[in-house]
């Protein structure tokens, strides 16, 4: 029983189409929000469809929850991938750029992941683990040539070990960004990449 | 009424001392237990004395986790307390290789307080925040005339992101540790702090 409002009338989506459109909502109602706050209510009430129908494209909140994390963490993925040209470091750099960008524009719901993840929600955490190894091998992908690193299982323990580093100064950063202007934190996490590889003793 | 048993009398103590025991007792259940595996009924059992005189000493089993991590916490500070003489990096790598060795012993207590501080018990996090602050504080006490690093905002800030390091560092060679040998893990932790203090940009 569809309603006619006044207004133009409502496009009628593939459910795939309708499915993702809804998870781009979830996405934006979590850039200022918890995970704990994002309720099947509230995005019906945003949508403007019933709570059932969210039900049936999504089953459960948590399935709810995880489908619009993954959603998030495939778009952190994308928006970070690094320009095609240019010299490692640049291309860092403008990796780097995206990954604060988004962290910035995605408070609330970026640091409602890592406490969901780290807090023992095992599902979330292996979606977020999975982001994570996502950007992480990318930076070996990237530099495939060595440029920067050579792959070995050190410099792997390096880079998750500077992926913890990067999110924990962009979360500070934000909490406080008294004394640090967004450049100088953008360099300080593209230059501690080579700069921590460069410490690893010969095997 | 005390049960004398065929072993040495036992030794009357004072209530404090008998609640650091307790701690103790509960800090050696904790290397290879998680938070929510040590319950008050292990501890009384390990202890032989009542779950009702535990209650006494601790009041409720988030108090008694809360005594049992801030121990352990003051332990971890006590342990990597770097010696009195020598160079600033001779120092730090005494204070790191302490740190290592702690978090190796206490495996599964450290991992479960990570979890704890990070999943939101606020008073588990505020514990986990100040032994933290206190580890990096030492790093500008230690160094105070600034041999490797000068304080200022940006050197504070790449200091909490070079501890986040460490801590996955750490971590992520215990749960895998092929193709790095602890000496090597060591000499990562240490020299990668000037490597990313080095990278700060002029104000």
């Amino acid at each position: 029983m569809t309603t006619t409002s006044g207004s133009a009338p409502r496009t009628r989506l593939a459910p795939a189409q309708r499915r993702e459109q809804l998870l781009d909502l979830g996405i934006r109602l979590l850039a200022h929000r918890s995970l704990e706050e994002l309720s099947i209510d509230l995005l019906a009430e945003e949508a403007g469809i019933s709570r059932g129908l969210l039900y049936h494209y999504f089953g459960s909140k948590q399935a709810f929850h995880e489908a619009v994390v993954r959603h998030a963490a495939d778009d952190l993925i994308a928006q970070t991938t690094p320009p095609t040209g240019g010299a490692p470091m640049v291309r860092l750099l403008a990796s780097v750029t995206a990954y604060v960008d988004y962290v910035v524009a995605n408070h609330e719901g970026y640091v409602s992941l890592v406490k969901a993840a780290a807090g023992g929600n095992e599902s979330l955490r292996a979606i977020y683990e999975e982001a994570r190894s996502a950007l992480n091998d990318r930076v070996f992908r990237e530099d495939a040539q060595g440029e920067i690193i050579a792959d070995t299982p050190a410099s792997r323990l390096v880079v998750r070990g500077w992926s913890a580093m990067c999110e924990e100064l962009v979360l500070s950063w934000i909490d406080d960004p008294r004394g640090v202007t967004r450049e100088q934190l953008l360099e300080i996490i593209a230059a501690s990449l080579p700069a921590v590889v460069e410490v690893i003793p010969a095997g």
